[in-house]
C-alpha cells in the first residue's frame, strides 16, 4: 500500500512531512491523485488545518469538518515561538506529536506538516511580519503583546505554503533604483513564503547620467543640472572602488551638499541585502574574500521641492 | 480581432481592468490560451510588473523583461495611499493613464490592472499590514515613516491578486475559541487579499462546559472545578440574552472573580468582527434591529497558572 493509498483510505496513519518542498510534492502528488479518482473533472479542493498541536477533541473536529468539506486534508502542527511572549510557557507547552498523528489519522487527514523552527525560518526571525493593527491591541492583544503580530506572520506563511496548484513560472518585477524597496519586498516574499520569484531589474538613466523618475517631469533646467551631482557622486565611488581606491565618504557627502540648491538626505554604503551599514573603505588589500557581491552605494537628496534617490553597487576587485 | 488576440499579438493596447474579479478572470484566460498555443505543455508563466503610473523608459524595462521571460505579462498601476506620508506628495504624484497604456502596449504588456482605491481597499484602510521591521526603519525609512510598511503592504495584495492557477477549493479551519485570532485571519485574508476561505468550527467542551484546550491538562482536579466558573458565567449571559432580559457584566466579572484560585483577566462583549466594544445591554425594546447576527461575550482568566479564554455569541432576539 503506498502512502497515497492509505491517505485516500483515511483512518491510517498521514503522511508525515516537515519541509515546505516535502509538503508542495504530497499535496500535489494527493491533488493529482484527486483530480483523477474525483467525480467530474471538478478541481480537486485542499483544506488546512493549521495546530501547535497538543491535539484534543476540538482539533479533531477541525480536522472531521475539513475532511467533509476538500478533497485533500493537510494539517500542521507546529510550535511558533513568534507567538509566545512568555519562554516559560513556550517551553512548556505540550508536544506530542504521536498521538497527534493517530487523532489526524482517525480523522482521516492525508498529510501532517511538522516543521523544525529552523524549516519555517530558514533566515531566522522574520524582519517582515504581520502586524495586527489595533484590532491586535485589546483583549488577548493587550495581555499579550505581540502575540496576535506572531500568530498572523505565521499563519500567513502556512497559508502561503499550504496554497495548492501553485506554478514555478510567478515572477514579478521591480526596478533596481528603489534598491530598499526590492531588498525588503525579497526579504517578505522570503519571510512569509509567497510563491513568487522576484526580479530586479537595472536602473535606466538618461544620456546625461540622471536616474529614471516619474518625478524627474517637476524639476526645472536648472535643477536638473544640480541633480546631476547625485549620479556623478556615485559613479566617482564605483570607479575608485574598481580601481582598489579607497573611497572617502564624506568627501563625497560634501559634494552632493554643495551642489546650488541640493539638500543632502544620505549617502551610505550598505549591505544590498539588509541595508545594515556596510564597510566604505574596501577594495584593498582588507578586502574580505568572502565580500558578498558587492555593497551598495545610496543616496537621496531634495533637489528644489523634488526628493530623488539613486544608487549603484560597488563591486569588490575581481 | 478579440482581446485576447490583441494581447497575445503585443504593439496593441492592453486589456485595462479595475477590480480584482476582472483581473482574475483576465489571467485565466490568457493562461488557457498560452497554454494551448505554449510550446509543449509546458505550465505557462505570468509576469507581473506593479508600478504607481507616471510612466517612463525605466517602467518600460521592467515590462520589455518580463516580457521576454514570460508567456503572459501584467502591469499594476496604482497609486498606494497607504505608502505617501505626505498627502501633497500623493496629489501631484503624475497620472498618465493614456500615455502608460500606450507605453505598455508598446512592449506587449497584456493585461493592465488599474484599479481605485475602493477596488484595492474595499473594507476601508487594511487594519492588518506589513511591517518592514528595522530594515524599514533606515536611509528611505528614516525619511519616510511608514511608506515601507504601505509598499509591502500593497505590494503583498498584488503579488496575491495576480497569483496564477488559483484554485477555488482552497480552505483553512480554525476554531471558534480563539475568537480574536480568528477575526485577525478573517481580517488578514481580507486585508492582504489571500486567496483562501477560512472557515471557523464552533467550540468543543467536556460534558462540564469546559471549551478544550491544549492546556486544561495542567489543571488539577480542584483547579479545573473553579474554571467552570467561566463557561457557567458565559451561559448565564446567554440565556438571559435570549430571554430578552438585561445582562450585568459587572455582577458577571464579580462572580468569576470570587471562584477560588481565578484571576480574572477581562470579561467583555464585542463585535466579533472588530472586537471593539459592542453594547452589552441589548435584546430588550433598545436592541438595534440592524444588530448583525449577535455580539460576542468573551472571558480570559488564569487559574492557577493556567491562562484560559471562552466565549460565547449573545443571539439577539430573533
Amino acid at each position: 500500500m503506498t502512502s497515497t493509498d492509505s491517505a485516500a483510505a483515511g483512518h491510517a496513519t498521514p503522511l508525515l512531512v516537515s519541509t515546505p518542498a516535502e509538503l508542495r510534492a504530497a499535496t500535489t502528488r494527493l491533488l493529482d491523485v484527486a483530480r483523477v479518482t474525483g467525480a467530474g473533472g471538478r478541481e480537486p479542493s485542499l483544506g488546512l488545518v493549521p495546530t501547535m498541536g497538543g491535539l484534543h477533541e476540538g482539533h479533531a473536529m477541525l480536522a472531521r469538518t475539513a475532511r467533509a468539506d476538500v478533497d485533500v486534508v493537510v494539517a500542521s502542527i507546529f510550535v511558533n515561538p513568534l507567538q509566545f511572549g512568555d519562554q516559560a510557557d513556550l517551553e512548556r507547552y505540550p508536544r506530542t506529536l504521536e498521538a497527534d498523528l493517530r487523532l489526524l489519522g482517525a480523522e482521516g487527514t492525508h498529510v501532517v506538516f511538522a516543521p523544525s523552527v529552523q524549516d519555517m525560518y530558514p533566515g531566522g526571525d522574520p524582519l517582515v511580519r504581520l502586524h495586527a493593527g489595533r484590532m491586535g491591541e485589546v483583549l488577548e492583544g493587550a495581555s499579550r503583546p505581540g502575540h496576535f503580530d506572531g500568530m498572523l506572520t505565521v499563519v500567513a506563511k502556512l497559508l502561503n505554503l499550504g496554497l495548492p496548484g501553485v506554478a514555478a513560472g510567478y515572477r514579478a518585477y521591480f526596478g533596481e533604483k528603489d534598491a530598499q524597496q526590492l531588498a525588503l519586498i525579497r526579504r517578505m516574499v522570503l519571510d512569509l513564503n509567497i510563491p513568487v520569484r522576484i526580479d530586479g531589474v537595472p536602473i535606466v538613466r538618461d544620456d546625461d547620467g540622471l536616474a529614471l523618475s516619474s518625478r524627474n517631469r517637476f524639476l526645472s533646467d536648472e535643477e536638473r543640472g544640480s541633480a546631476l551631482v547625485l549620479s556623478r557622486v556615485l559613479r566617482s565611488l564605483r570607479e575608485r572602488t574598481r580601481r582598489g581606491a579607497d573611497i572617502d565618504l564624506a568627501a563625497a557627502r560634501a559634494e552632493v551638499a554643495a551642489a546650488r540648491g541640493v539638500e543632502l538626505d544620505y549617502l551610505e554604503v550598505v549591505d544590498p541585502t539588509t541595508f545594515l551599514p556596510a564597510t566604505p573603505v574596501f577594495g584593498g588589500a582588507d578586502a574580505p574574500a568572502d565580500a558578498p557581491g558587492g555593497r551598495l552605494a545610496v543616496v537621496a537628496a531634495r533637489v528644489g521641492a523634488v526628493r530623488l534617490i539613486d544608487n549603484t553597487r560597488l563591486d569588490p576587485v575581481g
